[in-house]
Order: structure tokens, then sequence, then C-alpha cells
């Protein structure tokens, strides 16, 4: 700390970014929100280590997650990496504390995850995920909580309108196994990925070209990537396509019964959707999968995403885990608030405002506030004695609702004003007796 | 994910841990209370990137904290280390953002940090800070507030009887002015810092030694550290012991101000005492300080200390950044409050757990518990038709409060057995209306 030493930059990392408080208080509000909703369903949180040994994160997440994977030896020569998702840490958790936590499992979890991520797409490298996973049973019941809980927490969040989309792996290994192509499903899907980017008659030449597809084979699978409409009419349209898989028909059976649970709760069908084209996380999902879009920015991609899983933890232990979860992408989803200017972006969290006006009356001003905040205001007190003008500008630019200002001649009267700082309408009012007073503010700051 | 690939043994690195929802549901809680203090002062968040440029974070906390650190080379050649606890990134944060944020900045800031500590004396290498800080401002109001928040903040967490110990460092430095010390204030205050563990006789050997202090200097220094009793008794016999030093005098006058402003706020006289003989932070505070004791557990040590400063971020910025901040003990007092047996350990997060009792009856249940969360009551389904018994027995380890049993009969006749999970009580509801049933399951569960 000597005074010589030259200034350092202060600077954050490329790719991590600091939060302030106009972002930090509305993302902390986010939180929350997912938060109540999952409690509401009885998800409890956990939480796991920043830093797991390297051997338990590496090859489970594909080579993309080990190779943006931040690694190092720690000074105990241990080889240590920083968690790249909080679903590798939830299988390690499940298999390491399998005897204590029981099953029906239902967790969530909130936190940072890091990630080497190029820069240059405007990718982080620090980000939150918020994860809930219901681990231990392969009830469809399960499957339909994961689709009102998302449905919850975008409704809560307050996004706008949003559809989830619905779709079950099974039917589509029912299709390729009806039409000979299991063995060809990885090429067949990969192909049928692009579809909505490079249009059927191209897939339809990959499917021909990387799968041996023949044209009957391109022409079937193109005709069920292209159901569409109302759920029961592409749940009837699905029957005859997958009739005599096992798989196919339990699928479509999962699909009945998941739609069926999903309206059952009340949930409006203008919400959900099936949709037989979401094929998502192919090697790891084995039966429904989720994937969530907000009607006015469908351009952002999916804002809640997830499914079904057999085994959870095989890495880790030869329990049976099966299970199903999802994803809320909240930082995704604070972009989209932001760009449609639904988020209130204030840098405080105090709705009163407390000028600092008669330089004798400190612990007045003090004494008054503390009053408050006992009657549940939320008051912030400016520490200095300064013209009420530069306080006010202070207030302004903090967000605060409402000033309340009292001067030497107010004091002496047991009044103040109560300043809308919005509006800049004041309002006389009694500081006496204190419940009425806060009852007063609350209403002004509403 | 090889089938042939042997297990990977599930586990955590030495010195961290997984929480399981047992601990980590009272935690959130924890931090919830804290964020609702901090909020209601007008504090506000702010979050920073786990990891740093290595020489943002080297040099300001001490060789210990530099020795502790983990630190690494990341996949770009960039020397990087993460965060060991949040006051340096508080400091590069304001020198970073200083225009923007304005000041005075109120901010708080709850999450993990990292150290490499040595694990043999039981702790962690990852814990999470919950700090605050008022930056810009030398007003005593802030140092006023700091005591209140800390206040606030115990007596929300409900951690029975605590006091906050009160010092001001300029009395310290007006004391050793006074005796011709200042030149060795370092040593004479390393020796004095032991007078509880070793006694006045070894302290003023030690300070006869090491600070070449006189017997008179030894004996005056003792009887400042000597001082007890009530704050103003204190405040009067301090007055002499530093009159002529002007900081001397400037401390004394901060700490009657400090007293009668955490007074003016209803703060009981029995949870503040003026405590000459703590001087936490030599090298860095520079006003008032702040160490706070739980009644029932001195001995876990201070669950929440702080003080003013000079110079926050002076290592990144010439601008003059004094403020006043502290730290609350977050996973200290959620050790105290388990040993102290006032931490409620709950499994789930749910008040109401429904047993899935009725075979065919699933869209029922489901329809039954989204009703009921919309009416604000936090409900767990049990996903699969098991024995009423096995579900029962899960509901009472997860820590359901009451459990509403329909079986065929009760959904024939509208009617369900609620039963209180504690006491085994069952009674008598209709299941509808919704909004009475709710009521009904709020009024069990209390």
């Amino acid at each position: 700390m000597s005074e010589k030493r030259p200034l350092i930059q202060p600077r954050t990392l490329k790719g991590f970014r600091d939060y302030l408080p106009t972002a930090a208080i509305p993302r902390e509000a986010m939180m929350e929100t997912a938060r109540r909703v999952f409690r509401s369903y009885g998800f409890a949180p956990i939480d796991t280590p920043a830093l797991e040994y390297e051997e338990i994160l590496t090859g489970k997440g594909g080579e993309e997650s080990d190779k943006q994977m931040f690694r190092f030896e720690d000074s105990g020569g241990r080889r240590v990496a920083m968690r790249f998702d909080l679903t590798v840490p939830l299988a390690r958790f499940v298999a390491q504390h399998a005897g204590e936590l029981g099953t029906p499992f239902k967790r969530y979890h909130i936190g940072p995850v890091w990630r080497g991520e190029n820069t240059q797409r405007g990718r982080y490298r620090e980000f939150t995920q918020c994860d809930f996973d219901t681990v231990g049973t392969t009830s469809i019941a399960s499957d339909v909580e994961t689709a009102l809980v998302m449905h919850d927490l975008l409704d809560a969040l307050e996004v706008g309108e949003f559809t989830i989309h619905l779709n079950n792996r099974k039917v589509l290994s029912g299709l390729l196994e009806r039409l000979d192509l299991s063995e060809r499903s990885a090429e067949v899907l990969r192909a049928l990925d692009k579809l909505a980017k490079i249009g059927p008659e191209k897939v339809a030449a990959e499917m021909r070209e990387t799968a041996g597809a023949s044209d009957d084979q391109c022409a079937r699978v193109l005709e069920f990537a292209g159901l569409e409409g109302d759920t029961d009419a592409v749940l009837r349209a699905l029957a005859p396509l997958v009739a005599g898989s096992e798989v196919g028909e339990r699928g479509v059976q999962e699909l009945r019964e998941l739609f069926a649970g999903v309206a059952a709760a009340g949930v409006s069908g203008s919400r959900v959707r099936l949709d037989v084209a979401i094929a998502r996380g192919l090697d790891y999902y084995t039966g429904t999968v989720y994937e969530t879009f907000l009607a006015e920015l469908p351009e952002i991609g999916s804002v809640g995403s997830g499914g079904r899983y057999d085994e959870l933890a095989s890495l880790y232990t030869k329990q049976d885990l099966p299970g199903v979860g999802a994803s809320l992408g909240l930082d995704r989803l604070f972009s989209a608030l932001e760009h449609l200017g639904k988020l209130e972006t204030r840098a405080t969290t105090a709705d009163v405002f407390l000028p600092f006006f008669s330089q004798d009356r400190r612990d007045d001003y003090l004494r008054l506030a503390a009053l408050l905040r006992r009657e549940g205001v939320s008051v912030e007190f400016y520490p200095e004695p300064r013209k009420l003008g530069a306080q006010l500008k202070y207030a302004d630019k903090r967000g605060h609702r409402v000033a309340l200002v009292i001067g030497d001649d107010e004091w002496e009267a047991g009044t103040a004003q109560a300043k809308v700082l919005a509006t800049k309408d004041s309002h006389d009012v009694a500081l006496e007796p204190t419940a009425d007073l806060a009852r007063r503010l609350r209403e002004l700051s509403a």
C-alpha cells in the first residue's frame, strides 16, 4: 500500500461483467420470483462448490465443455475446474448423498457457472443458471409439473405472452424405428435440426447422403416434421406414423397424458404447443423435451429448456436415477425484459428519500427514519446536510419515489412536505403518528 | 459416456462442501432477511465476477491473502485469481464506475469467496460473505447507520441477545500521540491486542520490549484499555486521556455523536457498548470500528465486524473515497443458530403434502394443487401412486406441515383429511371452495 506504487487500472476480465444496482436490483427480483415459484411446488434449494475435481467435470458435458472449462492445479497439486453448468454437479451431488436425500428428490439451484466462451459472439464467461429437477421418478406427473413450473415462472416474471413447446423423444425414436432408420438416427436428426434454416429439400438431400435414406424415408420424416396445428389433431396424425413401435406408441401416450395434466392444472391451451420438430439434447434426453419462446422475441431462442433423462448420475453411481428438469434462461430473459422496456431500472431499493436539511436535527432524522422502517417503509437518509436541490437531484437520479422534506419550520410544526418525485406533486403530511405517516408514504410511493 | 468407463468417485474437494436442503433452506432464509434489512436503508445490491486479474487482487489483502489465493493462467494467457473477499472487488468496482455510481454510494454484496485456508483448522475454502458499505461520505450519520443495520440484521435473524461493541480508532491514536508512542503504535497495539489472553503484566512487558515503552507509558495504556462500564462514564474518563490531541478529541466527539445517534434511533442501551479495547484492522480502519458478539455464544467471536476507512480504492484511483461498512458473518451465524437449536431444519419448502392415493385421479390432484398454489399455498404432490403409509413417511422425513389425504371416497364426497404431521391430528376439510380450503390449510400449517 505504498504511496509510490503506480495506480492499477481498474478493469474486469474479458467476458466478465459487473452488475451495477440498476441491473442487480431487477436481477435479484427475478431470482426471488424464481425461488418463490420453485418453493410453491416443494422444490428445495441446494448449493454446490464452484470448484470440483477436474475428473468429476470432464467427459460429461462433451468435448466443447471440456475445452471451455476453467481448470488449473491448486496449491495442493490437485487438478481442479470451475463448474460449467449445474447439471454435472447435481449428478455428482445425488450420487454422493443419495442415501440422505431419498427420492423423489426435487431441487432447484441458482448460481454462477463459468465457461471460456468465445467473447466475439457476445457470450459471457460467467453467467447464472437457474435449474430445477425432479430426480428418482419416471412418473409423468413430474413431467407435467416441470411444464407447470416453467409456465408459472414466465407468468410471474411478466415477460408477456409465451409458448412452451413440448415434444417426446420417444416419438422420434418410434418413427425412426418404423422407418428402419434407428441405426442412423443421429444423422437423420442432425439434418432435421436444420429444417427451419435450410428448408425441406436440402434436409432430404442431407439425409440421403449422410444417413443413406431413401426418397420414401425422407418423405415420411419430413411429413412427420411438418405436422402442425391443434394438439389433438397432431396426436391423431402421429399415432399411425409410430404404430407398431412400442417406444413410439409409449411416446404418443406420454404426450397425451402430459397435455391432459397441463390442461387439468388450468394452463391455457395457447401457452403450450406440441412441436414435433424439437429434439434437443439427443444424447441425453429420453422422454419429454421442453423449449419456451417469447411471443414478442422469438428470435432470441428458447428462454427455458429441459427434458426427461434416464440416467442422471451413471458416471458416479450404479443407482438408477431417472428424472426430469429444466433450466430458466435467466440472463437471456433479463436481456429480453430490458429490450422490451419491461425492466424498471432504479438504482435504489428505498421508496422514501429523507433529505438531511435541518443541520441540528440529525438525531431527529435518524429517529424518524428508524420509526418508519419499523412500520415497513424503506427509507434512505442522506448523510450530509446539503442544499435541498442537490439532494433532490440525487434522489431523482437514484429513483426514490417520494422525498420527505423536513426543514426547521416543519420540525417545529410536526409536519413535512412529501414530494412525489415522478410528478413533482407536494403533499402536506403530519409526522405523527408514525403509522399514519407510513401509510401515507406507502400510498404516495405506489 | 461409455458403459465400460469405471465409476468416478463422487466427492467434493477438501475444504469445500455441498449444502443439502436442510442447510440450504435456512441459509437462503438468512440471506433474504439480510437483503430485506439492507434494502430498508436504501442499500442496493451489486455483483462482481468471481475471477479478476491477479494484479487487481494481489498486494491489497496482505501477504496472507496473497498466499491463500486460488490463481492460475487462463487459456488466453492472462494471470487470473478468484476473489478472496468482497472488499477488494468493491474498491476496484467503485474506481471503475465512479462516474456512473455517484456518491454517497450504498451497496450490499452477498456472494462466495475463495481462500486456500488450512483445512486442519476447520476452515472452509469457499464461504459466503455478506457486506454492506457506504462509500463517499465522512458523515457520522453513516457510522450510525452502519451500527443500526448491524442491529436490525441480528434482531431480524433472531439470534438471541447480542451486543455491538463500538470504538473509534482516533481515540487510540490520540492516546498514543499524548504518550509520545505514535511512532511505535503498531508494536503497542500488537501487544495490547493480547490483553484478554495474556493479562496486563505480560502486555506491559511486551510493550517495554518491543515499543520501548516506559513504566508510566505502560500504565497509562493499560489504564485506558481497562476502562469499562457505562458509556457516558467511559467517555468522561477518556476525554482527559486524549486532551490536547486533536485527533483524539475528534475521536471522543465522534463516539459521543455515534452513541447519541444510535440511541435516537431507538436501539436499547444494552445492545451497544463502548469497548476501547477493540482496535481491529489497524492498517485499514481510521475511525469507528464495530464488532458484534452473541450473548449465548461469545466464544465464537465477532459475528459482524467493520469500520470506517479513509481511502477505499487508492490502489486504483486518485479519487478520495472514504467510507464505512461492515460484514455479517453469515456462515458463523449459521453455525451459531444451528448450535443453539434455533434453526428449523426441513428438507422441503412446501407446507402442504398431497399424497397420490387414488390411481385414476392424477389430473384431479394436479388441478387441486394448481388451484391451491394460486391461493398462495405451497403444495408438493407426490408423483407416484404408492401406499399411503410410505408417502406419509416421506412427508414426515421432508418436514411438510400438513398432508391433504384424498382417496376415492373423498373425491366422490368432495372432502379430504387434513393430517397435521407433527401432532397426527386429522381434520375433515371440504375441497371447495378452494379459497376456504387454502385458508384452512394455512391455519393448520401455522
